[in-house]
């Protein structure tokens, strides 16, 4: 197994995009499938609508997420997850697939360089809280303008119970003045992580060196280009003024590894 | 430079503890002084009282905190800071005294090994919401326990106007039920971390290798140790109960950087 070409390709599992022009928008997939990329791997997207992840992956003979699980305690099934026909392994959750990835494949481009394991746990711990308000916009822009019709009403529904707490998408998009305010907050939240990378004079998590962290950032970055469009002012904000343009800039240094088809 | 021997000692400034038999109890210095000790740098230490810190670093010629300020955006000067004579200079904050004896002393063992400059600050940013209330203890713990009369005085008054945001040490010290609710909080939080490594199976936070990492979560736990006490049945907890006893493995594994006189 240690050329590409001798490989069976493996299955990504990833959520359609109405939008057109659109493929893969879900920022955490967005993780595995750079790692893939990055690793050179082959593979192929099977993509499954909401409702239909829990089937999917248990007649796929996948385990729930090994993580996370339902407010009751209760398993849940998540994207993105791999099938590897070369081993038999199922494998969801992206820092797990980006580790079974290294293990796995450790003749192709290296996601979690030797000891940096903690530090990429530490890095997605901190990671969450300063993108947090963007949920607010997030969870009725990726209803409205990415899910077909039976993900959105599933969609809707599982977030209010989740993350939104018995809030509606809709009561939880920021409103009037409220807009600038979680604006501001991810912006700010952004502008903590560029100065991880500045103080350091970095241009990657890690200095020169690419690694899974980055892709911790370019996938919340591709799902903002996606979901409020490349010609948006949100994503120009986001992508040319923030942070001297380091958001778009690193979202261009990882081009070669983007195929989302 | 590039013997021990030929180099003039730095100076560690720290804060004196009243209580018998315990020298370095502060969080922050404590990272600062392991960086120094598993450097094998010579240095003295200068205790200095609160009161008397700005005065102090102004004094040697020490700039103000180049990270935090003061509530109202003023300057602040802040222990740990080093004076090096060898080069004249005068650095404050743990992470930038370790980054800045790692490129003086490139030729002693490394801190922040070369890539993980951005690591260590989420590492850091992740950590502080871990820990955080445990301050709510080690306030008050501080004041009563460790700080001669001068620096209490001046410690509590500092801590209600920043930290505690107009709360005193006292009030926000935890009292009957909370005290279980709060070591909870903190038991938590540690656990949180303590998976960070446990993934990997790791022993220090890169691994086998020894970085400043470690030393974020020893300085913590040194101070435990010392404000709470060796034989108490707190940092029993902590040391042996708490995450398989990897916390009090970890101080003994840095048993030799442990000098403090």
């Amino acid at each position: 197994m240690t050329e590409a070409t001798q490989l069976k390709p493996l299955i990504l599992y990833d959520f359609p995009s109405k939008k057109p022009g659109v493929k893969g928008w879900n920022p955490n997939v967005w993780k595995a499938r750079y790692s893939l990329n990055y690793k050179g791997l082959p593979y192929k997207t099977i993509w499954v609508e909401y409702p239909d992840v829990a089937s999917t992956l248990e007649a796929a003979g996948c385990p729930p997420n090994p993580v996370f699980k339902k407010p009751d305690g209760s398993p849940i099934y998540t994207l993105p997850a791999i099938v590897d026909p070369n081993t038999g392994a199922c494998v969801s959750e992206s820092l797990l697939i980006a580790v079974y990835l290294d293990k796995t494949y450790p003749d192709k481009p290296t996601l979690i360089p030797a000891g940096t394991r903690a530090f990429h746990e530490a890095l997605l711990d901190a990671f969450m809280p300063n993108i947090f308000p963007s949920m607010r916009f997030g969870m009725l822009k990726t209803a409205e303008v990415l899910l077909n019709p039976r993900s959105d009403v599933y969609f809707r529904e599982a977030r209010k119970n989740d993350v939104l707490r018995g809030v509606s998408v809709e009561d939880a998009y920021p409103k009037g003045d409220e807009v600038q305010v979680v604006w501001k907050q991810i912006e700010d939240g952004m502008n903590k992580m560029a100065t991880w990378m500045d103080k350091g004079g970095y241009k990657f998590a890690m200095g020169d060196k690419i690694s899974f962290a980055d892709f911790v950032f370019a996938g919340f970055l591709q799902y903002n280009k996606k979901a409020w469009g490349e010609e948006s002012k949100e994503w120009k904000n986001m992508s040319v003024n923030w942070d001297g343009g380091r958001w778009g800039k690193l979202l261009k240094d990882l081009k070669e590894y983007e195929r989302d088809d």
